[in-house]
Formats: C-alpha cells, structure tokens, sequence
C-alpha cells in the first residue's frame, strides 16, 4: 500500500492520461438545461428526455447560493443537500449549548424546525439569451475600462427591467468566458428551516484522510424545508424518491450548479494556474489550516466555532493539490496543449479568423497584468478562492471587517446610478445582499482576533512593514495589538446597528466613528484601484475569449458546453466501477463496509461510529448499498446534486469526487474519475432505522 | 479568556515592551565558560564560583550533536536530556512493533538498554582563541571569495592540527558574528544507549496548544548511557542530583548549547529577518505541518513513522510565529533600534572607528545579495532552519537524497586539500560525517515519496515549470511519477551499499547508475555556486561585524557576551513566577494540577494521562513540584540543559520558554519571558511511584 498518501493521484493520472483522447462517446458534459446533450442521449444511450422531463427536472432542483446544490423531495417543500452545504448553517445555529454539527438535529415536528440565519436558495425558471443586447453596448474606440463600465452597465439594466417585470432574482451569466451571455431568473427562498442532519461524523466519516476517496462510507446528506409567508412552500416540481436506489451500470443523470471549471481556458492561462495561482491559494489554505487546527486543539468550543471553517480549508486544500498536480503531469499537459494546437492551426488556416489569431496573446498580456495587480487585489479588495469563513480581502480576514466592508461599499454605491456599481449592489442583488449584511450568524471576539492578527502579520509580511498601506492599515501597532483595538472597538456585531447604519447617509457611516469602518473606509480607494485594474484586464480577456469561441463554434459546431460557472447544469453518466493500481473498485460500497472500515481502525477518529449506529448496527440491513459512483461530469458545487433515473426519480445525492476526478477542473477523463453519491436506499435505511424518523421517511415516500 | 489562542503572546510582549530597559541588573546573557559573569553574579548575587565549579559544571555538560543539550547524572555514563531531545532517537530505533514515542521505555538492566542509531554526545573539554591566526590568513586586497577561501583554509588547518594532536574533536567557532574566532575542543561519545523514556504524552502532555505556554505539566525528561569500548563509560564529572528541587526566588544555573541568537544582528539585517527570511520558513512549516498531518491521518503507522517530525515542525512553527509577532510589534523594534542608534552615535562620534561607519551598509548591501540569491540556495544547496528529518535542499526532502548528496560531496571533497573543502568535509569531522551517512535509522519508501513529491512540486512552482534547472530535475514526469521512480530506483537505503560507494572513488559512484546520485551530482553545479555566492557574502558580513565587535569592546568594553553559537554557554536566573492579563501565575506547578488539567479536558488527547498515571495517583504525594519557570536567558538548543543550585546540585531540566520568552531571539527581557524546567523532585518522584524504576533511581542519588 505503498501509495496510499497524500497526492498520490498523479500515479492515478498516469494511467487514465494514455487514454485520455480514446473515449470518443465519453459521458462528458455540464450542459445548460437551454442546451441539453439530446444528440449524445440518443446516439450513446437510445434516450430522449422530453422537454417536460427536463422542465422537471429542472424546477427540481435548488441552487445554495452559498455554494451548493439540492433538490425539492417533497410536496411541502422539503429539500435534500448534503451535510457538509448545510453544515455552514449547522455551524451558526449552534452555540456552546448546541453543537448541531456534532449531535446531529431532527425537528419530529414543524414546529421544531429551525431557521437559517442567511440561507438563500435560488430555483431557476427560464433562461434568455441576451448576448446581442451585452455585446451591443460595447463600442469600438473604447478603452477596456470604458468597454468594461458600458458592458456592465448594459448587464446591470437587463438585470433591473427583468427583476422588475417578474419580481425574480434576475442574473445575466457570462458564458463561454465572454462567448455569450444569457440571462437566469431565479425564484428565491430565504425562509429555510433545519429538518434533519446526521452527526458530522456519520456525513464526513473517514475525515479529511477519506476525502476525495473511494470506497467511501458517507452519510453526507441534510434536509431543510422552505417557507413562504411562514408556511411550508406548496412545491409542484418536487422529485418522486426511488427507494431501491440505481444499479450498476444504470444510467443516471446529476441536475446541479458546478461552480467553475477551466477547461476553455487557454493555455497560457492555464500556466497562470499552475506556476502562480494554485501555489498562491495553496499556500493561503496552508496557513489557515494550521492556524484553526491549532486554535482548535486548545479546548472544544474552540473546535466547535472554527469547525466548519476548518473543514472548508481542508476540503480546499486537498482539491487544489489535486488539481496543482494534474497540471504538473506532462501527459495532462501534452493533451492540454493538443487541443488548444488543433483549434490555434484551425484558426490560423482560415482567412476569416484573421482577428481571432491575436486573441492568444491578448489574453497572455491581460492575464500577465493580472498577475502583476494581483498581491494588492487579493489582499484589499477581494480573495478569488471564496472559502466559507473567509470572504473578503486577504489582509483583513473576519467576519466584522466584511460587515464593514459592506456597509461602507453599500452606502458608496447607492449614491451611484444602477448600471455604475459593482455588482453585489445592484438594485436586482439587493434582497441578497441585505440577508448577507443582516445575517445573525454569531460572531466571536476571540475569534475574530485570532484571524484578523494572523491576516494583518500576512499583510505585513507580503508588503514589508514599511510599505505605506501597510503603515496606515496597522496604526503604530502590533497586528495582534491592532486586532483587538478593532474588533473590540466595533459595534457592527450588533446585527441592529448594522441595520441602523445601513439605513443612513456616508455622513452617519463617518459620525459613527467606528473602528472597523473607518479601516474599511481607509483601504477603500487602493482596493477599488485595484479592481478596476481587474476589470479592465477582464474585460481584454472577454472579447478576446468571445473572438476563440465564436471561432469554435464556426469550426467545431456549437454542440459543446461552456465552462461551469454555478448555474443550473444537466451532466450524466453510468454507476460504474473503475480499476486503480491493478485493482477493480466496485462501484457500490454497504453498511456491513462501513462496520468494517471502522473496525480497522479501532472505531478511532476519523473512523469513529456515533453511539446509535453502534447499537443499532443488528436493525440494519447490512448489504444495503450506501454510497456509490458513476462517471457523470461534475466538480465543486455540485454538491447536493440530485441523481436522478431516466424516470426522474431520485436515486442517490453527489457528495464527492474521488481523487483521480480532481483533473476535472481542465479535462474531463472517464478512465477512473468519478463521482461519489449517497445511495437513495442508504438514506431511507438510516432514517427509519437509526435515526428513527418515520415521519420524514414517509414524507419522502409520498405516504403521508 | 478571549485571549487564550494562537498568536496572543503579542498581547503579552505589549505589557513587558515597556519594560525592556528598566532592568539595569537583569539576568541576562548567555556566557562563554572562558568569560564567565563573574562581576554580575558578585554584584547581584555575592556569589562567586570557583573555577572548580565552573569546570565541574562544564565537563558535567553534553551536547547533544543533533540539536540539543544534557547533563551526566552518574558516574556510569548516565546522561539526562529532555524527552523531544532523545525523541528522534526513539524514533529511529522504533518500527512497526515497537512504538517507544507512545509507549516508553526502561530498561530495566544494563543489556536491555538499546543502542542509538546515530547519536553523537560532545563534552567540552577546552576553548582557545584563534582570533589573530584565522583574521591573520586575510590579507588586503582579496577579494570575499579570496578572503573566505583563506578564512576557511586557515580554520581547517587550527582544527586538523588540533584534531591530530589531541584526539579531541575541534571545532573553530565564529564568535560576535566574525568578531572573534574560538577552538573548542570536545570529547566524542558515539555509543549512546536508551535507559529511560517516559511516554510521550506524559513528556509533551498537553501537546501543541500547551508548548510555549505556561503553566506546564510535562515530564519532558529522557535517559541514555554513554558507553566506551562497550562498557558504560566512567565519568568523573557529573552531577549529584538533589531531589528536593529548587525554592521559590532561588538562583539557578544553567549550563546548556543554546542554538542561535540575532542580538547582535544590524537593524537592517534584523529587517530581513522579519520581512523576508521568518515568512519564508513559516511558510515551510505550514506547508509541512499540513502534509505530515494529512499523512499521519491515514493510519496509526503513518502517525508513526512521521510523529517526530511533526513535533519538530509544530514546534518550530509556533516558536517562529512568536519571534515575528516580537519583530512586528512596534515597541519591540523601537527598543533594538535605540539599541543600535545608540552605539552608532558612538561611532560617528570617534573618528578613529572612522572605517567602522560604512560597515552597517556593508552588511546591508550583503544581506541584499543573500536575499537574492536565497531562493537558489535553499531550494539546491542547504536550507537555513535545520529541522528535524528535513536537512538538506528544499528542492529534495528525505533521507535517501541526504544520503546521495552526502555521499557525492564526500567523494568530491576528500580529492580536495583539507582546506579547500567545505567544513562538513574536513578532515576533522569526518567521524561525525560517517556517523550521519551510515545511520541506520529505517527508511521508510512511502514518506519518502510522499516528502519528494511534496518538494519537487514546491520547486516546480517556485521557479516555474519551464525553469531549466526544473525541467532537469523532473526528467519528463510529473512529481509524483518522479519520486516513485527515484525512491524505488536508488539503492542507498541499505547502509552496506553507502559504506560500499563511500569506499571507492568518483568514478564507482558513477558506475553505479544510482538515480538518486545521479540527481545529486546533476544539480551540484548550480548549488556550489549559489553556496559560493552566499560564502563570499557571509565573508563580506563577517569582516563588517569584526568592525562593529571591535568598536563596541572599545566603547562598550568587553564585558559582554557573543550571540549564541549552538556552543556550551552558562546562564543565571532566579526561580520567579509572573503576572499575566493581571494574573499572578506561581513559579511551580505540582502534580495535583496535573490531573486537575487533564480532567477539566476529560482526559481527551493531546491531556490525555497513560493509564499508569491514572492507576497510580494514589501512590504520588500530589503536592511535589512538577514544573518551574526562571528567568535564566535561553533560546532553542537549550532543551535538556541542566538546572544546578550554588552547590552545582542537579535542581532541574530546562525543556521550554514560555510564550514570551520568543522574543529573546533578538531581546533579552525579565518582565515576563520564562525559561520552563521539570523539577528535580518531580523526576525521583515519577521514576520511583509511577514507572517503578528504583534501581534507576538508586543510580540517580548515588545510593547504589
């Protein structure tokens, strides 16, 4: 078992690399639900989805807008995701009384439900393509700041019209990295309430060792239920539950929102990635691991309140390795390099593309800037990798600095006309961002210390301590001297002061003489220079990525998918098994598997059973399958995802990838890369049996 | 308690910055045996040791070669250091069936004591000043690399010469930073066998939220025998042991190798330190600390094999952390800057230091080109922070390439005249050097590949994928494949085939094929000459610190001491407790707080007590003293140094600074900074009650 550490999917990618180019019917894909894959259904499996069947499916499934995926299961508006989506709510319900994510929640009633303090879920209801309209507004002549204010703006009046003519949650979505743009309308919930969740043992069994593994034995799920006007929402697209679970071989479709895949990235792009982006992230994710782990050891509450953070850090980290290696296989980059040189020389023989040939080297340029800006943008005005925990800019980690950060920019932007501002304060993001500002997750002072002294240090240390931003951010003292005049000179944990401020003028903002907004307010201009060196180098690489992909589409036919870029995507696959070092890896584990890997390792932590599973171990039926994989087409963000039959019925829930699955994020390969579900059939076995929860089961079951 | 966390020591150095030069008479100073505190401890302490005692002391002293210090307690050889001194030899002769980290050991009769794979004691024996002959091999005129070749020729000569005549060891030591330069002479012991170990949890109880922390619970102690042609040596220096321990306000020595003080660094090089250098190596640690915490997840074995490196990871991350916070804090730098300004005003103002006045930019100007050249140094030729199973390039962690490197260096060198070859390879270490190469320390073939793959990813991004030197190194494949194929390839785990190579000449070497040695010798090139950079600019740097030495005996007079130098140094202090967040926290501790702390953490690791301590408590008198703080000035290198009473009386053993004795790397202050013993008690108490080892006591107190 010499190879069963760290990142050892390299070997892994070794293998399936040979093939990568030989699976000319591979089940890949994230495909718009306006542009489903009807053409590879019908020729690889003989099926034709009816447009009512993906309508359903569709309106079925549930967005987590703060990162996740799930679906309706009920007629009452009951809603499955996994644990670890749900957790982060797990997390800030909980206090030193209540440690949700430890023991686990099952409300026996309705009105045992508890409520999010921030959860928003998004269903989308039509798409509209609105390129021409987003195209249009960008004149020739203008500068890439100008292109890039007309075009937002532009975006930002399709937004408004839309969100005032239907009351939904309106987004304009770049797709193809500025090939197209369309138009999503969302209906939003942001009554959610708690249901049930496992113990986070059971959800995340195997811990940070097991992540991104199989054979896996996970009960990674979570339900909630959605309100509206107090009332448990009447859902008509909800998915009927298959209780027998998939079988092998079967073919199953994945319905969720992958957050973001590179594989239309160029080249030269993707060496950003790899030489200084992911050794950029992976180091911030070093830092905060240690950090937590070590704030964490210190006594139980502490592990409780960086618990979900943690976890978040850790499930980062190891992606990313994964991913970092991928790019470091030269077979992954050969083929890399294969298909960016098929489409350059198909461009470079036709006359017509003529424009198109410098569109490489503009984004080469544009991303060379962009790496340039890069240390002041992360650290002042926004981190890339959006990690629950840690939103906000790199120098100045907290929770407090965000809510100061959103008040000031709030305010700012208001004064502004809709089409000028930055996106999060539109008038069609409004609801969003109030229920993010007025979150009453809890906040806590040591905590809040703990990483705005360990952000500050890092600041110094990547500026120098002479460096002026530095010097005025710091204030003549120690970043652990400053972290607690900050954070205990703040008034902004009252959720009723921010509210307060919000409702005001800049000149109540600066009469409140707040520390944390006056640092916020300090920071602002660089941070805001910072992005608009941003945007102008984005907007380059938009028109260039619009002039390849318009030149795909000519010479390869428009039947691809663009990247992921968490909206609804349709992705399918077979429940399949895969070989790895010699070995065949079923594609089902069982409960009697579960057993069995705890006992291997003295039913010791990571690998330790709650006391219930224990003694109920003699109720179960052990050759119940329990997780399972297929080869659908999927990556972060799809969490939560729904599996579904060619009937629709729900079969099981993503959970994971495994770890060959990592290199997904550029190419995708069938050869060993899956998906990992929790099996339909488990869940319904653990609820009536372990957990107890007829009522739920029948719910589930439409028997109630 | 919200500030109980991470980095909070901060908080405390804020309290005592005030402070830092109130203390005219502080207990400050790490003294030379040769230049021993005679007027301080007169003036202060009306104590003035004889010479008798002073030798006593120092030939009762060992050094631990691998990074620690230690005292003989017996005049059979027994040798006491501390628990994570001996730890990497507990774990070198451990394997899968025999854990010693966790379990302990004692042997309960002189053949069951188990031989070191690799340990070397050092007994000082004499100390010499060679100031003039090393300074007078520099002539005008040369160039740095002239000046350092000669320097070192020059050295390698006094300690060759030394070598042959005494038989003793001989090591030229660079004193204030190439001030002076001193021989000290020692007597080797290389059979070193393993008496006594406690369990580690017992010895590091309360784990890496308690390090550096006060107050204490640990029996950080450990037990060897030096033997002598298979015999315990008869040692006629050694310490009686008092078991009462020390009294509160008691003065205390400390005779111990402490590693490695900046006290004496220019305020521009001290910037380095805080800018460039500590973000570096915590940004090693934190990447280590993250990958062997991972690995040591997946199974008990792994935890295993990597337990000690990970101690030695997390202990230096956190001790670090503490030293940049006292760098970043502002009154910490205000001080070492009066510090400076004072002594330059003083130079500017004599004209007869004239030339000395432009040595502060000569060092600035050299640490600049070290800066430069840093990346290439570390990462090829040698990484400054020697830790514990990471010597060697950052490029290229793990054993075997350590072996291969040394193993080409050594052939390489020994064609060289003794005085061009660099120190490791002269002719006077060369029993040390065969000691290191033919360890039998196990190697392990999955921790090797998971370091390599681990460092050659570090380098690819570093220096990017496309960088020649990369691209050489990585032969075509992708970390992973590569350091499969280089740890599978190489023979070098097995010691017959080093002791085989190390035997014949270049050319063997090269006949072998060994894929480990032919990467050693591939990037030996550009690693000589970034060692040949950093030489020429250390020289430079040596020269300028000469000037500034001079001129500060002249203004200062001599009645200082030298920065530490990892050589036998003497140390004073009073047993004091101190006040922190308005708390008076009491000198001693004793063992009833140790089952107080373990249960306030229902005895859950890392306050987890072996259940021989559980089983026992009724045996112990609860009130012994357990562990006490002093304010005797020490730093890392320390652990395991004896803590004696005006009687030369063995009182203690230091094992640890608390939190705000971090800042002494740069600072010396008695405000709050503590050096942390295990009392003298504590030991016959545990040994005899708990671990039942009477005859081993008996040897202790002489009463056998």
């Amino acid at each position: 078992m010499s190879n069963r550490f760290g990142p050892h999917f390299c070997y892994s990618l070794f293998v399936f690399a040979v093939g990568l180019n030989t699976s000319a019917l591979a089940d890949e894909g994230m495909w718009p639900f306006n542009a489903p894959p009807l053409k590879q259904l019908k020729e690889k499996y003989q099926f034709e989805p009816t447009s009512q069947w993906l309508e359903h499916l569709q309106k079925a499934s549930v967005r987590f807008n703060s990162g996740g995926s799930g679906s309706f299961v009920s007629a009452n508006g009951l809603v499955i995701t996994n644990h670890h989506v749900g957790a982060d709510t797990l997390q800030k319900i909980g206090d030193a009384q209540h440690n949700y994510l430890r023991d686990g929640f099952y409300a026996k009633t309705q009105a045992d439900e508890i409520k999010s303090t921030d959860l928003e879920l998004n269903v989308l209801m039509s798409i509209e393509d609105v390129t021409a309209r987003v195209n249009g507004a960008v004149k020739s002549g203008m500068t890439s700041n100008q292109a890039s204010s007309a075009r937002n703006a532009a975006i930002a009046a399709i937004e408004k019209e839309s969100k005032d003519k239907t009351g939904l949650r309106s987004d304009v979505v770049t797709l193809y990295q500025g090939g197209a743009y369309h138009l999503y309308r969302y209906k939003r919930y942001d009554d959610v309430r708690l249901v049930f969740a496992p113990e986070q043992q059971m959800a995340f069994f195997g811990g940070d060792p097991d992540n991104f593994e199989y054979p896996r034995y996970d009960l990674d799920i979570c339900l909630f239920r959605v309100y509206e006007n107090s009332q448990p929402a009447k859902i008509e697209h909800f998915l009927k539950w298959n209780s027998v679970g998939p079988s092998d071989s079967e073919l199953t479709f994945v319905s969720g929102s992958p957050g973001k895949t590179d594989r239309q990235l160029t080249l030269d792009e993707l060496a950003d990635t790899r030489d200084r982006y992911l050794p950029y992230v992976l180091g911030i994710f070093n830092r905060r691991e240690v950090l937590e782990l070590a704030y964490s050891a210190r006594s139980f509450e502490n592990a409780r309140k960086a618990r979900e953070d943690l976890f978040g850090v850790q499930n980062n980290r190891k992606r990313y390795d994964g991913y970092l290696a991928g790019l470091l296989d030269p077979q992954i980059w050969s083929a890399l390099n294969a298909r960016e040189q098929k489409l350059r020389d198909a461009i470079a023989r036709d006359p017509k593309f003529k424009s198109t040939t410098s569109a490489y080297d503009r984004i080469k340029n544009a991303q060379a800037e962009i790496a340039k800006n890069a240390p002041l943008y992360n650290y002042l005005e926004q981190e890339r990798p959006i990690t629950v925990g840690y939103r906000g800019p790199r120098a100045l980690s907290g929770d407090l600095f965000k809510c100061a950060r959103l008040l000031t920019r709030a305010i700012d932007e208001r004064a502004k006309p809709n089409g000028q501002r930055i996106t999060q304060f539109r008038d069609s993001a409004r609801e969003s961002l109030e229920l993010e500002l007025f979150s009453s997750e809890p906040i806590y002072d040591d905590y809040e210390i703990l990483r705005l002294t360990n952000s500050l240090t890092d600041f110094a240390s990547q500026f120098g301590v002479d460096n002026p931003i530095v010097q005025k951010v710091r204030a003549g003292k120690s970043p652990h001297a400053r972290a607690v005049e900050l954070v205990t000179g703040t008034k902004l944990k009252d959720v009723s002061v921010r509210k307060e401020l919000y409702s005001k003028h800049a000149a109540a903002l600066q009469a409140a003489h707040d520390p944390m907004i006056e640092l916020a307010r300090l920071i602002d201009g660089p941070a805001r220079e910072a992005r608009k060196i941003y945007d102008a180098q984005e907007e380059i690489k938009k028109q260039a990525y619009a002039d390849i992909a318009k030149a795909r589409f000519a010479i390869e036919g428009t039947g691809s998918y663009p990247d992921a870029t968490f909206t609804l995507r349709l992705s399918y696959g077979r429940v399949r098994g895969y070989e790895q070092d010699g070995k065949q890896i079923p594609a089902f584990t069982d409960f009697a598997g579960l057993y069995q890997r705890s006992a291997e390792h003295d039913n010791k932590p990571p690998f330790d059973l709650p006391q219930r599973w224990i003694d109920r171990k003699t109720n179960l039926d052990l050759s119940t399958h329990f997780d399972f994989v297929s080869d659908a087409d999927i990556i972060g963000g799809n969490s939560g995802s729904p599996v579904v039959n060619k009937a629709n019925e729900f079969v099981g829930i993503i959970f994971d990838g495994n770890i060959q699955s990592l290199v997904l994020d550029c190419i995708y390969t069938d050869t060993q890369a899956r998906a990992v579900s929790v099996d339909s059939a488990a869940i319904i076995e653990a609820l009536r049996k372990v957990y107890e929860a007829q009522p739920l089961v029948d719910e589930l079951l439409g028997t109630r």
